[in-house]
């Protein structure tokens, strides 16, 4: 394909905007010796922007950003307890209505311990902890069903409602054993907690089960998500692929995170794999509006969430160049942790302007 | 009080009844000191007594159990994929129904490095990782609320409630503040998902604030659920007392008991704190089939477990010989656990026997 890959980028709030910053620097560096071609437009959407114009994320903006092919995303959230932002208003109002609208129905992420990096796990190293999850992204307790009765009175009840379906379920499983396909372990574990959610569970279950037989090669096991949380921390080396629903996903992913070094390498990638609308790739780590604009922020994360959003774009539009442009972005990375070991990720002395030139050279 | 305390013993399945077997040994040879009186009677409700009998926990042994002042509970549970206790039915019928029916609404778990155990975290002590978890026990996902519709076809969609009420939060919300009130840090979390959780997050966000205006002398906090998993791997000495929903609280425990040394060391206690019918104390592990009759299983956690019973029976009954039993019973433990150091908690080459007459000694 000729066209160039169109990026939409979000930089959000706090560190938001310099750590997408620093990224795109990269890519500018980088672009050239893959044959990549890209093309970039900068939008608003954050709580600054809500703040100052009362808009959150309208339809005619989505609209708009279904004519890119990624969305790249900084971190988008104000102040903790600042009340006009209550109730998640922003994480709602942007990053999930992104999620769903757009059908991202995967939310890809690496729990990897790059070289250098330092897990708060004693005595494990690269070799124990390199897994990936694949975490629903379009259902479950995420779909905002749910009221209240009596509200505010002694006798009020409040319902939230999970939803599962079969076709959800499926296609995120098979997704997953497709992914544990490609890999050296093909070891895929589905985490639930189907001995209480015997409803959820249950068609979560049943739909890992049919999607298995269709992949004899991959060797499949099923964990509690309360179990799950115990072995992450006491064997890691345990996971090599893990598809769990939206909720526990959210929660594994942040237990991953943190093994693997913290938020301050934590990539992730919403994919909309059929490629009907664009995919957005973030950090995982939020505002942290304390540091912002001191050149404090450390873009890794964001820098490794670009090398995803190069490397899975362009295997879902068929742009090769972009896929050998996200390799090397990633093998930089890589080269680039090592400078970091024994230093803490969040307070390494490196401004966030330096170590992004560090990945570049 | 002249009675004696009255416990009812549920063995349950694999390494439970040796365990219980261990502790029992404990309560027989601390009891005299303290003037601690108890009479025990065993009962045989197990995935094995189900498979023998059909039966699982009838409403006439409910009524049974009330006439105790506790419960002591080993593990309940059968072969992983015995498609006979498919959909959780030894859980959700022994376990749940217990804590469902006699109203016991706070599961309490201390997550507390003893001397000499192994956390898995690089770098932290018994200092890092002293606190305690307050799990609502009655209600959110727990209540088996949901169902299916199209079940097994492509159409299959199946919900699954968290149902949360002012009343059930706010009893649950005040024991955790009554509790942080008697810690020396007086601090206390709220772990829930308020950002996508908008209705049961939110009675919960609410019941808190109201609650904590009558505890001025306890500081408070608020962090999402995901967030607290980053917490407690990478920063615990952040908590004293956490107060979460069923849900979450499962999850958290289980990563805090992998925190403190894993399930070999984890008690717990489900409380009726209003005294209306029994408490129930059990170890977080599991029934641990492989290794069950051969002397092998750790019965610490149990005795712990047993530790918890006699001073949280022994406060809600008025019963001080009770109390000083269990306090004593808690040091025996603190005592023994530095014999465990260097080694593996599972895999200590003490036998349950001769780790039991250590607490003993
Ligand atoms: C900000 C929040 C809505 C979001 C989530 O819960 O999915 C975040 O925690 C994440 O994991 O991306
Ligand atoms: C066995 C299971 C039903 C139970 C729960 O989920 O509460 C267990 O995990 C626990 O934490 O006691």
């Amino acid at each position: 394909m000729s066209d160039s890959l169109k990026i939409a980028i979000i930089g959000g709030d706090g560190i938001g905007p310099e750590v997408v910053g620093a990224a795109m620097n990269v890519l500018e560096a980088a672009a050239p010796a893959s044959g990549c071609k890209y093309e970039s437009t900068e939008f608003p959407f954050s709580a600054t922007h809500f703040l100052e114009t009362g808009h959150v994320l309208e339809d005619v903006d989505i609209a708009e950003l279904r004519k890119f092919d990624a969305i790249f995303l900084g971190a988008v959230g104000g102040l903790p307890n600042d009340p006009r932002l209550a109730g998640g208003v922003i994480e709602k109002g942007i990053l999930l209505k992104l999620r769903f609208e757009l059908d991202q129905y995967i939310n890809l992420r690496p729990v990897t311990l790059y070289p250098g990096i330092e897990t708060p796990l004693a005595g494990k190293t690269s070799k124990d902890i390199d897994f990936i999850c694949v975490r629903e992204n379009t259902e479950d307790l995420y779909c905002g069903v749910g009221g209240f009765v009596r509200k505010g009175t002694p006798q009020e009840v409040s319902n939230q409602t999970m939803v599962a379906t079969r076709f959800g379920a499926e296609r995120c499983i098979r997704y997953a054993f497709e992914l544990a396909k490609t890999r050296q372990r093909k070891q895929l574990t589905l985490v639930h907690k189907t001995n209480v959610l015997t409803f959820a569970g249950d068609t979560w279950f049943r739909t890992f089960q049919d999607v298995a037989s269709d992949y004899p090669e991959v060797t499949t096991d099923y964990h509690h998500v309360d179990a799950c949380c115990m072995y992450m921390v006491a064997k890691p080396e345990v996971y090599d692929v893990i598809v769990v629903p939206n909720m526990f996903g959210d929660i594994i992913t942040d237990l991953g995170a943190a093994i693997a070094g913290g938020m301050g390498i934590a990539s992730s990638g919403n994919l909309n794999p059929d490629g009907t609308a664009p995919s957005m790739f973030e950090p995982v780590h939020g505002s942290a509006p304390d540091i912002a604009g001191q050149n404090l922020a450390n873009p890794i994360a964001t820098i490794d969430s670009l090398g995803l959003l190069l490397r899975e774009t362009g295997r879902i539009k068929g742009d090769q160049a972009a896929v050998t442009c996200g390799e090397r972005v990633g093998a930089a990375v890589k080269a680039v942790t090592p400078k970091f070991a024994g230093k803490s990720l969040d307070r390494s002395g490196y401004g966030t302007d330096k170590i992004g030139q560090m990945v570049i050279d």
